[in-house]
């Protein structure tokens, strides 16, 4: 096939106010030997909040979510505005709570969540041009209110002595009309008559590599995909 | 061998203020992989300024290095100053301009630099111990400084066109007495004697997945050397 041009979403520069930097870093690695052609985009607007990372409480500052994107895309994005899916095959979503706080509220309003106009559009129109999405993480939560019925996976839904800390997101994705499909951290589910594909990643209280590796079999997943 | 307790100094989160995030991430993925223990370190002061990284202009904002470090070591992070050498078997750098920014001069003075001292410190603690102490991208300037006459690579000493565009800083390693090797952006150097392993990451332009690699190899090195 040609070289996969491939469309990444950012939601900001941290797990805990934006994008996950090592689920974005991940993805970023496994394209780049793939030799997938890459444009990041993050939507140009104010985070919900800062969180001071040493502590996990608020800081009375406000940071705008293209530019913190910018951290981890090196200066190389655009505003998400500016995505025209025709020019991709595919597009992915990193995790981290930027995902749920400023790509969407499921954060704060849960299975009542909003998911940001710009992100819905980008999610349907990958959709309805059939072409694949990735996400990882939390980020599922979008593609389950999004593309009610589809199914996806943010690992189990059960907490496992604290290996899901986050389990309870299952039933979420279950409660939005979704369907949650328990995965280990090394593998991804694949809807394949949605061209969804997800993988747990941080979800997960595991070792980076095995993250990393799981990563890597999403992002494999998508590219074949876009074929 | 006994699992290697490796120590990671951090100077913010994002190329052009702090640390190259993608090269973190590769170190942290390797050791990961390797089976290490990993302590993340940053030095609690003020970033000598804040990027808006969509621009490469300063913003008017301060930000705090630990703090900031912390969106990489998703809050797992302490103090430099509470840095034992004693409870680690070696010691690694990532790059970003924030080693020449917060944990040094470099990019104000050039070979004037003057190198923080709680770094300063740290490098000689694991050096005293004839522990290995790996770096890459622009912080090799960091052990060309502090031990005078070791050998380093930051890559190429001339451009080539522009896949070198920092080639420069191989002049400025030998003008402050220290020797410059080059190497691609896949291998390390090793300097044997000194146990300093260093690896060029983004001082080249060039693939991510190709410097991931290039830290890979740095990383085996140091790990190597601990034995």
């Amino acid at each position: 096939m040609a070289q996969a041009k491939v469309a990444v979403i950012l939601s900001g520069c941290g797990v805990y106010d934006g994008t996950e930097v090592h689920e974005a870093s991940a993805i970023l690695v496994h394209l780049s030997r793939a030799g997938s052609e890459v444009g990041m985009f993050a939507p140009n607007i104010n985070q919900m909040h800062v969180i001071n990372h040493t502590k996990g409480e608020p800081m009375e500052q406000n940071r705008n979510v293209l530019e913190e994107s910018a951290r981890i895309a090196r200066g190389k994005i655009s505003a998400l505005s500016e995505l025209d899916s025709k020019k991709f095959d595919a597009v992915i979503f990193p995790g981290g709570f930027g995902a749920a706080k400023n790509l969407s509220s499921f954060a704060s309003d849960g299975t009542a969540m909003k998911v940001n106009d710009e992100v819905e559009k980008t999610l349907k129109d990958f959709y309805n041009e059939k072409k694949p999405i990735g996400l990882c993480c939390i980020s599922p939560v979008l593609a389950a209110k999004v593309f009610n019925g589809c199914e996806v996976t943010v690992g189990s839904d059960k907490e496992e002595g604290g290996k899901w800390p986050h389990a309870g997101t299952a039933g979420a994705i279950e409660s939005m009309g979704s369907k949650h499909i328990k995965k280990s951290v090394t593998e991804c589910h694949v809807d394949d008559k949605n061209k969804i594909v997800t993988t747990p990643a941080f979800m997960c209280e595991t070792k980076l590599h095995e993250i990393f590796d799981g990563i890597g079999v999403m992002v494999n997943k998508v590219l074949s995909l876009t074929k």
